[in-house]
């Protein structure tokens, strides 16, 4: 099936690219009229920029095909464009989509831009652009559709045949009064399915769940998935309704902040839509370096765990080949734990005041898996060395194991306590942590147990 | 505002309480009937099973409620209700949720249910039932509407007037033939906005994005994402129309397959919907037990590099101080690297083909990153040892972030040549394989640069 798209997309890329050649519009439109935008927007990726420039110039339908770029992409473009096509082609665009590409253009084309449009249009842009980053408010679109609450569902009908095809969705319909505060929502499903003559107000939901302008997008689309919601009303706090939230936004919100979480625990700085292929190094570096200096110091500890027991190393070289080891199992065995946690924080599975419950579970899981790799490695030790050194690598293995289960488990308990984001235990965090205290645990019990007897 | 939710529902929660102790039914239907079933299903994690049991017996709309538990505690219910109080619930609930739990029912009670269902029903759950897991049938439901090419807008507002609302979308109507293949696609949008006596056939979409009924359920998800659909209508392979998957089914496979992903890059075992606080400790164990013990060959292989330099070792103990931190970081860069490009992979930002193109770039962020580490680690050798010791930490910290970075980058791209997953590239897996080469690079310039000179 993936074969045989492949091979369609690739044959309308080679159709379109010499229909543009040939400058025969008529062509480029009957390619692409059965070709949906998200599709369309993919096929652009392969176009030369000269190429996308004429593309788009051509396309009726270009503002929904550029909404499915990413920003990057639709910055770059929107920079080359001729003026009066970008004007056309932004004014088109929906709202939502379009605040976040004026936002992203350079000052004074954002100044020409804005001379352009309609009044409209100009009045949606200054509402939108004061919401920070990352708000309900920097995400919603203003392209909803409202009815009063006195229409017969015949009335409604007949309301809804007029409204221009450019809002995000019908089928979900806010009712405001006057003053334009949110008073009710009815879907478009309740309109039809109810009597004709039946107004919207005896049916209409007035048990409302809405989203408040400044909320935090993140919480926004949890609420859209939690009641499977097409539609989230988002509101100021005298009840205004002044946009709206969509699903396929919760989606992209939810691939973003997963991107965020997934980064955070590799201890990268997670800058957000941010390509590998196409990024600044220096960018690269700078979400990198920062974190990797922070962790010189967790290990710098564990040097100087080794240095403390460099007397018992030197009588006892052997203690070196398994440190690795030992070290590394109570790193991987925390970082497994901390994961664990973090992760369930985040689905809600398990919650903060949890912490003291789970401690008991966990701390039996980690001796389960202790005692499991203490008899693996006493096997290893009374190979390589004798039965001291297999009763050493035992101790210490559980030991390491327990207390890096435990570290992993409560490392993001204590960063949420010090207002820190839970995720921010990452795996080499945690890793780090658990090989100093790996060293000094497995150092410790070898100068108690094996000093004595050489 | 989550203050203000968390009385309210608090409030609520101690309201039924008394109700149902004072078996006041119609004050439980009272409090109720104001909040979503989404909520509801929450209050009820509150309750003694004794309670659940009873509330469940009383709400009017339980099927919904019992939709939003998850599936572990649905079985967990569902094994105490009365026989016929489950066979009503079941009865009533979407045809995608039924057949999910009627499948993790035992094999008596599924019989004694399938025994009471009516004949459609049970025609639903025989063909929902052989799908694999994780495929488009096994998610899909059969809650869609059909309608026939040849009506008028008009007439088939009529027809969806009639539909009962246990459909789970009026929204996209599906047009089949007589052998119920799939012909097109209309929305209720469409057929609103439509002239009344204008065909369905004639405003139709006949460019379809259709699901197989054996395709991944993440591809599923993806498809509904990228092209922004409310659902994506699912075929056999001879163009069939056999189900449907909404948009919300999406987020929720997209919240499955990331927490899939994370516990991978800690190298845990995913198992589907297990909980931290009631899954059994054996569970847990089994899910990590299995690369804890992999990883220790990657340990043992630092382990033999150590002694194969035991000498250098020996002579020179500083060494040793500094050991955890070149190798460590050498880990940490890596884990960064890895994290990166499986989430690139995951993302489409990267393709398998980029990698060559990647291994430069990558390279001098590598470098850039190199040059900062080893001037850092330089001025703590010279304080620690003299010159010739930073010397040998610069060079050796340099090139075990280089081989860190690029062992992290690739180890993604390899796992997929031998047809597993990227994501399986975890940071414990990289750490150990940079932990190693990481011992061997250093303790080798340290040997040619130090010992001579010792």
């Amino acid at each position: 099936m993936l074969k045989k798209d492949d091979i369609t997309a690739h044959n309308n890329f080679e159709n379109i690219r010499v229909a543009l050649e040939q400058q025969d519009v008529e062509k480029v439109l009957q390619i692409t009229q059965h070709i949906k935008p998200a599709d369309i927007a993919m096929l652009s990726h392969h176009m030369t920029p000269q190429q996308q420039i004429e593309f788009f110039s051509v396309l009726p339908n270009a503002a929904y095909v550029f909404e499915h770029l990413d920003l990057v992409e639709q910055v770059r473009l929107a920079l080359q464009f001729q003026a009066d096509d970008l004007v056309a082609l932004i004014s088109n665009m929906h709202s939502d989509k379009r605040i976040d590409v004026f936002k992203a253009l350079p000052l004074q084309l954002q100044n020409y831009i804005f001379s352009q449009l309609d009044a409209d249009k100009k009045a949606q842009i200054q509402a939108l652009i004061v919401y920070r980053e990352e708000s309900a408010g920097s995400i919603m679109s203003s392209d909803y559709v409202t009815l009063s609450a006195q229409l017969t569902m015949q009335e409604a009908i007949v309301q809804l045949r007029r409204v221009a095809a450019d809002r995000e969705t019908l089928y979900l319909i806010y009712i405001t009064n006057q003053a334009h505060q949110l008073q009710g929502v009815i879907s478009l499903r309740q309109i039809i399915q109810s009597p004709p003559e039946q107004l919207i107000k005896e049916v209409m939901t007035t048990d409302l769940v809405v989203g408040l302008v400044d909320e935090d997008q993140e919480s926004i689309a949890t609420k859209l998935s939690h009641y499977d919601f097409i539609a989230l009303p988002i509101v100021d706090h005298e009840q205004h309704l002044v946009g709206i939230v969509t699903y396929d936004d919760a989606m992209d919100i939810f691939q973003e902040e997963f991107t965020e979480d997934i980064l955070k625990g590799s201890a990268v700085e997670s800058t957000t839509k941010l390509s590998l292929k196409t990024a600044p190094i220096f960018t690269l570096y700078r979400q990198r370096v920062f974190w990797l200096v922070i962790l010189v110091f967790g290990s710098l500890l564990s040097g100087i765990g080794i240095s403390h027991f460099e007397e018992t190393i030197a009588a006892n070289l052997v203690l070196v080949f398994f440190l690795p080891l030992l070290v590394g199992s109570g790193g991987n065995a925390g970082s497994q734990s901390s994961t664990l946690m973090v992760r369930a924080i985040a689905t809600g599975d398990v919650h903060i005041k949890d912490w003291f419950s789970l401690l008991g579970r966990e701390s039996l899981v980690a001796l389960c898996l202790g005692a499991t790799m203490a008899f693996a490695v006493s096997i290893l030790g009374y190979i390589r060395g004798d039965h001291m050194v297999a009763l050493v690598l035992a101790i210490s293995m559980m030991g390491i194991v327990l207390v890096g289960c435990l570290i992993g488990m409560s490392l993001p308990f204590i960063l949420n306590k010090l207002g820190l984001d839970p995720a921010s235990a990452s795996a080499p965090l945690v890793t780090s942590i658990c090989d100093a205290t790996g060293v000094i645990i497995y150092l410790f019990i070898a100068s108690q147990l094996l000093v004595n007897i050489v």
